[in-house]
């Protein structure tokens, strides 16, 4: 069931690439990176020391640093791989020490507002083709990443009016080389897929295990106890890392509102046929969402094995 | 990994067990009874004749009927196993067949309207202990069951008010034998908790799934192809069986209303923060559902084992 990653590179595409936060996505990069030689050279930037450490001891690049200007002065590529809300201070400390027809590229969540941020503060001289791959896990932090983590996801490219062609297409070749499928859209229509596809269901996952923890007439050991009925794959989504989810929030709103409106007309709707006892409603809706798990498993972007058993596979050849 | 069964019992609770509805809890029922030696014989109703022909192939119990009344005429325990809404037209078939004596237990997601519909029905020779294993996966049907599915997992029992204590003492085993904890509470409690650990998780995952299919601006092949950022893991949950879930929600109204008023209401306060931009809050927030997280994981009812990159591990230790 592993993916793999196919050969590596005969020749690497970029002399040396700059990694500016070397967390779950960064760590992932990084390894996934070196392994398919996609770069000659390495830098890893992280504000901090003790991230950087772990990059270090995990030899995770050629060269660190805390200072992000240091890892950018010779660098053909650089990838912002920190929060969101970071990528304002990290893009004026680097404008000044990026080199001529430097690639500033990027894997945050949201792109509309990441356009509006380092556009006007990049120079000119440098190349801006922000990405986002779309993949992940619940874990932060340079030892949660692994170099297979982008293959056969998909990575969404927003390259802004007048992007340099030549950018793009090194930036599509670095992850395709490490296993994703790519695509392009505007920044906007991105925040907007984004919305439904992940910031809401965080934002609802959040929300629940919230409400659950509030509880008077229930108690916090009742719902970590009995949570395998559904409860504990919302508190698996719920566990993602805090500041990364803020800055989704704050910078892509408009998108998130726009989404959660529409949850919450049709939530409404649910709940006016549960209190009407609207059983056929209730079994149409509940056949329908059948049909778009079945396109995902179809699209290899999820597995057919049972997950709520979580250990369940091997039991299911015992024969009485 | 895997959850393992112990060592089977060394001599039977019961002589015959019947087991009314083959699918995912009842055939994995039938897979760790016969493993544990927990009853002599097997006998194994459906009213489908292609699910009972399955459970035939799969040698799943001694003796196989769509005839209910046939199936518990000689049993010492009954166990119902089909869609809570079938269970009052299933009380009525074998009210009359049932031996002095003999337990009627169920396997219900809720259980304070099983109780109100078998209570008068079921004859007084007979002993109610109505249970509820909180496991189970997103598949249906004879095949997806398995010997282990119970295996760490909680079983809830509600015995109404003047049970037999042996009845409660005989069903307790059953399930401790086959690799369940065991707690015993009230009906009514019982379906406040499920309310919020169960029956809304799966609730609002079937909402935003069915949300997401109906969006013009957004593609189903957009939604498909993007869903490893969050949404698909609610797709696996709104795979889950659309009669067992339809009954659920009839069933246990009113704490399923009640608990989705308080997650409507918290969704709107997150809403309000993400509108102001209020990055503390919602910092907050997503901090203090990881402790939610980490107790379960303590708690045994889930892995720490990250996820959502599902074929992660593997790739973790590939040094540079």
């Amino acid at each position: 069931m592993a993916e793999r990653l196919g050969p590596p590179l005969a020749e690497p595409i970029f002399d040396e690439l700059a990694i500016i936060g070397i967390g779950l996505i960064g760590s992932s990069l990084a390894r996934a990176i070196r392994k398919q030689n996609v770069a000659r050279r390495i830098f890893v930037a992280d504000a901090s020391p003790g991230a950087l450490a772990r990059a270090e001891a995990l030899e995770l690049g050629d060269a660190f640093t805390t200072d992000v200007a240091e890892a950018v002065r010779d660098a053909d590529c650089v990838i912002l791989c920190a929060p969101v809300g970071a990528n304002g201070a990290i893009g004026r400390a680097i404008a000044p020490a990026l080199k001529a027809r430097a690639i500033v590229s990027d894997v945050g969540s949201v792109k509309g507002a990441v356009i509006a941020e380092l556009e006007p503060i990049l120079p000119a001289r440098a190349r801006l083709v922000p990405a986002h791959p779309v993949a992940g896990t619940e874990q932060s932090g340079p030892d949660a990443g692994f170099a297979t983590l982008f293959v056969n996801r998909w990575s969404i490219l927003t390259p802004p009016e007048g992007a340099d062609p030549d950018a793009v297409r090194d930036v599509r070749a670095l992850w395709e080389a490490i296993g994703s499928n790519v695509e392009t859209m505007s920044a906007a229509h991105h925040d907007l897929v984004l919305a439904i596809t992940s910031h809401v269901p965080h934002l609802i996952a959040y929300n629940i295990v919230g409400t659950a923890a509030d509880l008077e007439d229930v108690t916090q050991s009742e719902v970590m106890k009995f949570s395998a009925g559904g409860f504990r794959d919302f508190t698996r989504i719920a566990a993602s890392d805090p500041t990364m989810w803020r800055d989704v929030f704050l910078h892509n709103k408009e998108a998130v509102l726009e989404m959660l409106g529409r949850f919450g007309e049709d939530l409404t709707a649910l709940q006016r046929m549960i209190r009407r006892g609207d059983g056929d409603g209730l079994f149409a809706l509940f056949t329908r969402t059948r049909a778009i798990r079945l396109g995902i498993v179809a699209q290899g972007q999820e597995t057919a094995a049972p997950d709520f058993g979580r250990r369940g596979p091997e039991g299911r050849s015992a024969g009485p």
